[in-house]
């Protein structure tokens, strides 16, 4: 792989104590190109702007798919990554839906790596620190034609960042806006399938929400996910959330904590979750907490959820299943904790 | 507006009469950015790569919308749009889903006049030849962060063009396959909706079939579209297509089909068409013909429709429908009959 030092680090204009998500970006990038059938010239080179042609099909077609995942420092300076092939094996799935071509293991892992070498100082140790790092990749054949690209980039870059939401989280529940068709894409991290949620989060967000909850598009009567997160349901003691379909996102994080759950003896039932059943137990008393989880947010406890006009709030409960998940979800993210699963890669940091 | 013009034409470095569609692009384009809540700097400029943030929002969340029209050269080297305010509204429908700011009418009309007369050379004369005019507009903020950007670019670039298909176009229906779900953005010509259909079509295309023809993804009952065309069926001397719902495009070219078959006495029927019926019409003999409707085809026959493992062929017929209309249609847009409708919008060509 080539390697193209940046000549002067960004690194000391930036107040790692005031990043807003995902602006701020570090010092390098891992760029591969797919021409002729092939990927070629992987590369980690300085962040810079990307040249394109004004035709390029991603900015017609949509013909994108991406990933989330974060790196992580401990307090002896290591690095770590969380499940880094779960993303690499969602990415490819997403691609294949989307016509694009997958993208080798092994220029994905080593492009982290040596991309993670090259900015390991732009990780910041501490609970909440974080880089996230997006791997995207998209449709760059010069063309308007309506057909799947001959020409894709591959790109990750790093983005310093704190929590995703500070302050309460509030759902709204849409009837009438749908995310994703059954038979559609809604399970791929495809690039349109956030475009057309905007809209609707922008109408939640003037109605005091912070995302919408969305339902099946074919009755409404099914809940399904949430902005860029899972969404759990605690009703007594049980944890309840929808089964991954074609039109609901395999979240790494909503299936660690499945997995965490169940083994702190937590009751999980994977299964079609009504909205009346959810607002049913609201009403009786019986709904604990409900909560989201991803990449970006990790565990994002919900403190409402909007519903044909009226709001349901949900105080915090003591013994929270998501604080609870969260921690132990961190704990073994930040190597504070023994990773019985094995999902925590350490990127050896080579030393110049 | 600011006008720059190319210092060397490629106009002679192009056969025209070989032209794949849109890998051709005249030597000017029209831009505008938006920023800080406006449409700013209104500019034709020669045609150039765009240089763009690696986190530009459109590469990960597909904010981006299209249109697709056509300029024509009559034979005293006039040159015309066709419906070109339509285009217009449809752009502003499609961002408001999407939630891009509107483009105002003045900038996309002027733009459009400035850039045909600075490319005027490109658009030949002669049916079947014309400059395929593209619209766009992409979200370009340097932001990864799951929500609407602030910044935006507005881009018309120009593509001369011949027919779209050659050959025969047979279509496979989708029973698995959704284009869009109820509540979603199938109305819109958004970027992302292209994207879903090209996996879909490849699987089409490896049994023969040029393009799918979608169904309602909740009962896939009904028929919706094709590729990028509206679809009718001729049911003995009866014209049926589909009504436009929030799952299918407001077609230009389908509309005007619908008034000028209206016109010339033809039975239009806009309503629901179900699969069953058109497979119970083409055992019975009443199914005549079926044809696209779009810009880029206009008026395109098909000559077969695959359905759970049968192929139900369409033979030619006398007195073709889609012949009148093509005729009617392209008799108006090149000039070349009178124009009722007043759809025909001369751009005056001004002598530099």
């Amino acid at each position: 792989m080539r390697i193209e030092r940046a000549t002067h680090s960004r690194i000391h204009e930036i107040d790692f104590d005031n990043l807003p998500f995902g602006e701020t970006f570090s010092d390098h990038m891992f760029v591969c190109d797919y021409i002729d059938g092939e990927w070629v010239d992987a590369r980690v080179i300085p962040y810079q702007p990307l040249q394109m042609d004004p035709s390029a099909s991603v900015l017609h077609y949509g013909q994108a798919v991406f990933e989330g995942m974060k790196a992580y420092k401990d307090e002896q300076g290591k690095v770590w990554l969380f499940r880094p092939e779960d993303n690499h094996a969602r990415i490819n799935k997403s691609s294949v839906r989307l016509a694009i071509p997958e993208f080798p293991k092994e220029f994905f892992m080593e492009g982290l790596n040596e991309l993670l070498n090259l900015d390991a100082d732009w990780i910041k140790p501490g609970i909440g620190n974080s880089l996230y790092v997006r791997p995207f990749v998209f449709a760059n054949q010069p063309a308007v034609s309506a057909a799947a690209s001959n020409q894709y980039q591959f790109i990750i870059i790093c983005a310093p960042v704190k929590a995703y939401y500070s302050g309460e989280v509030n759902v709204l529940v849409s009837e009438k806006f749908s995310r994703a068709a059954s038979g559609g894409v809604g399970y791929a991290k495809a690039a349109g399938n956030y475009a057309a949620s905007f809209y609707p989060a922008q109408l939640a967000n003037q109605q005091g929400y912070q995302q919408i909850i969305w339902t099946d598009a074919n009755t409404h009567e099914y809940l399904e996910e949430s902005g860029t997160m899972n969404v759990f349901f605690r009703i007594n003691d049980t944890l309840i959330t929808a089964p991954t379909t074609d039109t609901i996102l395999d979240g790494i994080t909503r299936k660690s904590v499945i997995q965490i759950a169940q083994d702190a003896g937590i009751t999980v039932e994977v299964r079609p979750v009504k909205v009346s059943e959810v607002i049913e137990a609201h009403k009786n008393g019986s709904l604990k907490e409900v909560f989201g989880a991803g990449t970006a947010v990790v565990v994002s406890p919900i403190s409402g959820i909007g519903y044909r006009g009226e709001k349901y709030s949900i105080a915090p409960v003591k013994d929270s299943y998501a604080k609870r998940l969260k921690d132990s979800i961190i704990n073994i993210q930040y190597n504070r904790s023994e990773d019985p699963y094995g999902w925590r890669k350490e990127v050896v940091l080579v030393t110049a």
